[in-house]
């Protein structure tokens, strides 16, 4: 059962505290998404402060964009206080099947703590079950053939929800499998979208206890803003602005009308 | 005696250096600030640096909203040069009363500092005064019941300036309390608006050395960018994108037509 | 032999990847600018994982724009891991000169490195070779007396290509030396562009073995971003994210017609 538009709606009036450990190159993009969109976003990363200020927090997000071993600790005992106080927890592994370090950190974030939305691209999730994939960089090369089921399996074999992007979205539970095919091309273009996805993940699942609806309604509110900003934009700068603007002028009524969840 | 117009005029003739210890979040924003109202940023944070930089600085500016010890100890030690040297000091206590890391790292700045301007929220400031206070992240929630109070209790028992935003602001050295009328409401919408705030002030100090009026004046200036962003933005994007235009295309007449000093 | 035109056709097939150890101020900028002109860029910097990220890499960018200790010995490994495996690296000393750390640290990463090409403003290359100069925090103050000529001594004494930007660039491998007149001042408005000038030269080299013409090819397609922008701006804001979008619509042809090296 989706209603989005209930999601954003009580988002709003909520205006939900998104504690986000995430990396220096789009930490400013991040927190703007967060804040256009209606919730409130904060940033720490300090062991001295991580597990109090989840305590404030209605979701974490935690981001292996720039990754270094005191920011992976701050992660870590973030997941486990979001873990103990009942919020749910997004990990984006940006990079994972490109470096050792950086598929091995995943892997102990996932097993350290108990991550209720798993989002990232085609070649991460696929590293992450198993899967051979060719990642260059933090960029996903290769299409998954089937990512539809790298989802659905993804979610069977990490006990979670899988929420896997691409030109169409796929977001499982290892039971329903749901696609969204909302979104423009000019979001590659633009660094840190698939972040930002992750941070609007955190704040829908902030709003919507179903993690599953939650995750899905989170791409299709963010690929509607995207289609909204590429319609205005001459390129990934003005699109770059555009989206914020597009993501503080959705409405509830338009996302239930528009989002292509299926 | 306001001369908000001469100030930015001497700023924009002898482009002052202004040192920076701020946050991940916003450096970029703050740097970006700075340079399109007329002076020069340098963002440097190393213990290896940090006093040398000072030295070639006008004014220091301190921003604890990523903060860690490293970064702690690198503001305290140059604060501690910008006093030896008699240059302003603008602290910014992002986040004091949501962790008791940050309120005691602020208090801990305040103590081993001169601080010649605390700029921070109703939220913030209350909370360093030991007023109660909600603050949800780094965002105040409530305002203040009376802030101009606030600012001038503020200024009191801390010795210094206080710079108190929100819908009106205000500042107060204890004695005088000036109220600033500019800004627009969706300065709200965009992160890092406060810390920009915040080394606007820094550049108005390196260009009047009288620390109340130069602080009023940075926040007029800053509120009248965001009254002309406004004007051509359609949303939060392509507001932040206007601002930096704003604050470049400011003229000192303008500014003193315009500043709703009172 | 420039072939601008057919470098950057050659790059937006290829999509060489550009690992990028960088500020914090600009880690976005550089970031979205490698994007936008149709490379993929990566910034990693960890111990853990810099040597593994340089091996998937095409061209290595270093940059010290907010440099301490852990990120000075990443910038070291993966400059010797880059040169092991025969890729280029592009050195941004900025603000050497200003602090003894950064005029040390880049002249440390020059002698552990064998850089491919010093990208930086006059002031910060005049301390490379011993001349005097006015480094003011980040910006270069005064222009050298002959700029041209300075590109050829960081040539000859440095045994590399030297890039040396201003209102005119000079690049120099101390036997030829270019010239390249592309560009704009509202450049210079914008924190940041000298990193992405970087970042660019980082791009084409890694997708035109000589890093002469390669590095004045950067400089014209960057310059030429800058007037395209330029000319649809209204100030720094909307300048900067022109800059994004003329990157990316900039063509082989165009590039060729009108690159202005001699």
């Amino acid at each position: 059962m989706f209603a989005p538009g209930a999601t954003l709606a009580s988002l709003r009036a909520e205006r939900p505290l998104i504690h986000q450990i995430t990396n220096y190159v789009v930490m400013n993009e991040t927190a703007n998404a967060t804040l256009a969109l209606g919730a409130l976003p904060v940033m720490a990363h300090a062991a001295e402060e991580v597990e109090e200020m989840v305590g404030l927090a209605r979701a974490l997000v935690v981001n292996i964009g720039t990754l270094s071993p005191p920011w992976v600790e701050a992660m870590l005992a973030a997941g486990k206080a979001a873990n103990a106080r009942g919020i749910p927890v997004v990990l984006d592994p940006v990079g994972a099947g490109a470096t050792r370090y950086r598929t091995e950190t995943a892997k102990r974030l996932l097993d350290g703590i108990d991550v209720t939305v798993l989002r990232g691209n085609a070649g991460e999730v696929a590293t992450l079950v198993g899967v051979k994939a060719e990642v260059r960089g933090v960029e996903s090369i290769a299409a998954a053939d089937d990512p539809a089921e790298l989802a659905r399996t993804a979610a069977r074999t990490l006990e979670l929800v899988a929420s896997v992007t691409g030109p169409v979205d796929h977001v499982s539970d290892g039971v329903r499998t749901l696609s969204v095919a909302n979104g423009h091309e000019l979001l590659a273009t633009v660094t840190g979208t698939g972040c930002m996805s992750s941070a609007i993940t955190g704040c829908f699942l902030a709003a919507n206890p179903a993690p599953l609806e939650a995750a899905a309604e989170a791409l299709a509110a963010f690929g509607l803003a995207g289609e909204d900003a590429a319609s205005v934009a001459k390129g990934p700068g003005t699109f770059h602005a555009a989206l914020y603007d597009a993501l503080y002028a959705l409405t509830p009524d338009s996302l239930d009308e528009r989002a292509r969840i299926s």
